[in-house]
């Protein structure tokens, strides 16, 4: 068993090509191409999954990344494997049983849609080297003749993994009224030089393949660019997986190559298993659409930095829901990050989880952190069809946050602060809580920024927009007076800069609310003066020096001054002594333990 | 300019093969293979700069890299640039004026040395595909031979950066008595299972070249592999830049690929680099030498994990010197702290810095980070040779600490409680001033640990052996009671994981020393209790709550009941005022402001 799970693979390793449930779209006009030139005719091979709504608005559709198909999820239980059947199919997270889910393969794809490898009828045979440049663009033109084919007008989501993400945002940006809401996992608005370098050297291995021949290798009797292929192959892989998880997979075994047929190296583990994976590709993929749609990913630029990326984003109008792996190197995080900051940066409502994995790129396909990216999906997918449905919507708490909203005193009191029809940004928003309050309430737009994985789940659960981020590095992404309200409540004391994140808040909000346990509570003074122990400082923690994770102890007059100081306005201050469960009016820096502020500059 | 610097390389780019200064050391009876067989001949090209002096021991061994050579540094003003200029030479870090510098062409290479390109005697023809496997070991044991013939019988040190380090590394385990210093640079123990990987696609590549024609590509009229060579160089660049360096280099013109005759694709400006760069290195470089020598790397396996190099390390008798770069994914750190770790356990005197870099593997040939890399290695060379002066030396401090540890209360009386002729290990330790005193004293052993670079750089330069780490993640490598003293001066205020840091000093060390600012100082009491401000806690920072590095406060009265709560015992306990510049002896938690703790478990 180990040896099968070490040379197991996200492919779908069908022999030869047969997809019994694929319809073809067939367009006799063709279509232009962005880069100039047109195909004089197009089929689109795709499936479909579900039953469209007589709305019509229930459709999801899915674009894949290089070497997907059409075949993304098995229709029956003897139907072969799909791709990303761990995602999709009934009484999944994107539930064929509620959603109509549509996958073509994509333009320049050898998997059914017209390509390299597809006769040209212009001269009779196969178009190979003299298939016309593609762009994303393209493919997601295309993608529009598929759904206005299927006569949907917009569609409910598309969701996109690597270079489908990239259609994801071609979509959001050239066709922003045919989709509410946008997902895109494991992408980038453009790759990295190092991403293009992998892609450069594998086009490079394929055309100097002498039996390239200049792309026309369909004749019978050629084998075509097999080595060229198989290296390509094999560099795609070296990019997917992250070192930690080649290291698991081949390091106990490293010496043990697999004695299996290939003109490839099988003397290591590692090695072995790259010539397998070549050899399987080599089954199933066409060297041209390798080449065509690795130039289309290198060619794909919505910008690099944060500005960049708003001349494009500017005018979109869809929900966004991103999401990167800690360990994927070819789309990594701080990439992705750009677009987000983009987003937030022009007021668009995007939520954004950087996922826990040592499975690299390929973690997208892989089941181990389904629970998190599954249900970012499956809940993201339910709060865009909410809002279809009821546009001002007063949702219900779903998932009951009573409980704990009972021990954080300092949210009731927030609550009546803010008024009704507010924008609020929950800084280190947690589950969502004060959000879900806030919500009840009747809050205009509402924001979260959280640390943990698992509460950025839980407040997209809840149906909210939430960023995974560090407080301490600022607000950089927001604009100045972006929301009515920044709250930073009982998180100033885990704070590391305390100056930056206090002043991005007064930047970014007209005001800001600060809440925080009060250092000069008469009682804690007692204990350290007269008993000489360091109290807790936390009226509710039950931790002690050596264990809080507090690492910020203040009183109000410490906070005063510090607002003094700063130029920073206290338009309203309340106090209060939780153990008491009330409200102090006077000597508020003796009696109450905790502060809620609100500040202007 | 800006394209010139885009093509620049850490290649030195001579045209034809021509080294005016080589030598040449000709075996004729060869050696013996670790793998069997043997070589009927050996010819060792190799260059030296600087004078050997009467005494033989200042001789600095320098191992290249996969596609190094002899030449290192440049022997005159007009010579060609050699490959590690910016290091060697006259009044560099390695100092070709006290310095007697070696540098061969390793063994299977192609700049001199009997490598596939040679004439196999047996048969008159180049050996080709016959060229024996040999190992790292085969390599170091022709360096042994080139040291008898050089009539040297230990070097001062042998240096190697990348591959160079594993030869550092085989010297240190199979030739212990041939050697005093090692210095590893961005190198590793055995090469991960994603490394590996890139050189086995680069193999590959190569041997699918139909030019390869089996090894014998070396007839009039055969051009060689040279696609395939020219992948792997391509892989080769891949893995020796980061995606921040490449970023950088790349980004801004990415759309701007040169103009340049090649076969290889030049759209963009990363290919048209690739393409150059690969291009430049067919001229002087053969396949099969990048075949025999990489597949040397990856069968190099000195262990993973710090326990399986512990089983190869464990008679080594040398001093070490330790470097990764923090960009460097394909030697990375992690894999150097294991070395480092087992060392450690070993109670080897090692000392290791990951030094900041964006730069990637090829940082340790560039000059970003010369400042740090070489001074270390110069101080390190400094280090070695004056223990070898003077064995039980009493150093006199070489960089004036005594400002520093004037303002330093807790030093003083740190140093009058431990006896002459300990060991002890300073955690936190700074820039080794405390250390300092130790070896004034009359320390037996002295090591450090600490997170600063610029620090790690200090202990080096000041003779110390320091280790690069973060106390809060424990001390692992450290073998219970290692040390007679562990010391933790004025850091405990600034730890994450107090529990763990305790346990495993009290593990470590025979008995622990723990320094800490007395929060039950009665001032700083009065401030709170009296004025509810929160006070500095600190003696001599004069910050406060919202800029202060620390992040626990205790009074000594908590640390009392830490320690019985954990079973410490408190073998000896002062308590000073830093302000009145005096010991305290009563009521020392009213009357003290810093606490020196002995403890023992």
């Amino acid at each position: 068993m180990e040896q099968e799970d070490i040379f197991s693979s996200t492919d779908s390793q069908r022999g030869a090509f047969e997809l019994p449930y694929a319809k073809y779209a067939v367009f006799e006009n063709g279509m232009k191409l962005e880069q100039g030139g047109e195909l004089p005719s197009l089929t689109i091979c795709y499936e479909t999954y579900g039953t469209l709504n007589e709305r019509k608005d229930n459709a999801v559709f899915i674009c894949h990344a290089l070497t997907g198909d059409s075949h993304v999820a098995r229709h029956t239980e003897d139907d072969s494997p799909g791709w990303w059947d761990i995602l999709i199919g009934p009484g999944k997270s994107v539930d064929t049983n509620k959603y109509f889910v549509i996958c073509p393969n994509i333009l320049g794809g050898c998997r059914g849609t017209t390509g390299p490898d597809c006769i040209n009828p212009q001269t009779g045979k196969p178009y190979g080297a003299d298939f016309p440049l593609i762009t994303i663009g393209d493919m997601v033109t295309a993608h529009m003749m598929l759904i206005d084919h299927l006569g949907i007008d917009k569609v409910l989501a598309v969701i996109g993994g690597s270079m489908g993400g990239m259609m994801v945002l071609d979509w959001a940006v050239n066709h922003k009224d045919r989709l509410c809401g946008a997902v895109l996992v494991a992408s980038t608005t453009r790759s990295s030089a190092q991403a293009m370098a992998f892609d450069i050297v594998a086009r490079n291995a394929i055309t100097r393949d002498p039996e390239f021949r200049n792309g026309q290798y369909y004749d019978p009797g050629c084998p075509g660019p097999l080595d060229g292929l198989a290296i390509a192959r094999m560099l795609g892989h070296l990019s997917y997986l992250s070192r930690e998880s080649m290291t698991k997979k081949f390091d106990s075994t490293r010496n043990h190559g697999r004695d299996i047929e290939t003109n490839f190296e099988t003397r290591f583990s590692v090695g072995s298993y790259l010539a397998y994976q070549a050899d399987k590709f080599n089954e199933r993929f066409d060297a041209n659409t390798y080449r065509v749609i690795s130039m289309a990913i290198d060619l794909f630029d919505m910008g690099g930095t944060a500005e960049e990326i708003t001349q494009h984003i500017r005018n979109t109008t869809c929900r966004w829901m991103t999401m990167s792996f800690t360990s994927d190197w070819l789309f990594p995080a701080d990439q992705m990050r750009e677009l987000v900051s983009s987003l937030i940066s022009c007021g668009k409502q995007v939520s954004f989880c950087n996922i826990e994995s040592d499975c690299g790129h390929d973690a997208f396909l892989l089941p181990n952190q389904l629970s998190t990216y599954g249900s970012l999906i499956e809940h993201f997918l339910r709060n865009v069809r909410k809002s279809l449905a009821e546009p001002n919507d007063q949702r219900r708490i779903e998932q009951s946050v009573q409980a704990r909203f009972n021990t954080r005193p300092d949210y009731p009191e927030i609550l009546k602060l803010i008024p009704e029809g507010s924008s609020v940004l929950d800084l280190g928003c947690g589950n969502g809580e004060l959000m879900e309050k806030l919500r009840e309430k009747g809050a205009k737009r509402l924001m979260g920024i959280e640390m943990s994985e698992r509460a950025v789940q839980a407040c997209v659960a809840a149906g909210f927009d939430v960023v995974q981020g560090d407080l301490n590095k600022g607000l950089q992404p927001f604009n100045d007076k972006q929301f009515d309200y920044v709250v930073l409540s009982s998180t100033l004391q885990t704070i590391t800069n305390v100056e930056t994140v206090l002043e991005e808040m007064l930047r970014v909000g007209q005001k800001g609310i600060v809440t925080f346990p009060n250092a000069g509570y008469m009682p804690w003074r007692e204990i350290l003066y007269e008993e000489g122990r360091m109290p807790s400082f936390d009226p509710h923690e039950g931790s002690n020096w050596y264990t809080t994770t507090n690492t910020r102890f203040l009183t109000i007059r410490d906070f005063q001054e510090f607002c003094a100081k700063k130029g920073y306005r206290i338009v309203k201050q309340l106090a209060l002594d939780t153990l008491k469960r009330c409200t102090v009016e006077h000597d508020v820096n003796r009696y109450a333990n905790m502060a809620i502020v609100i500040l202007t500059r």
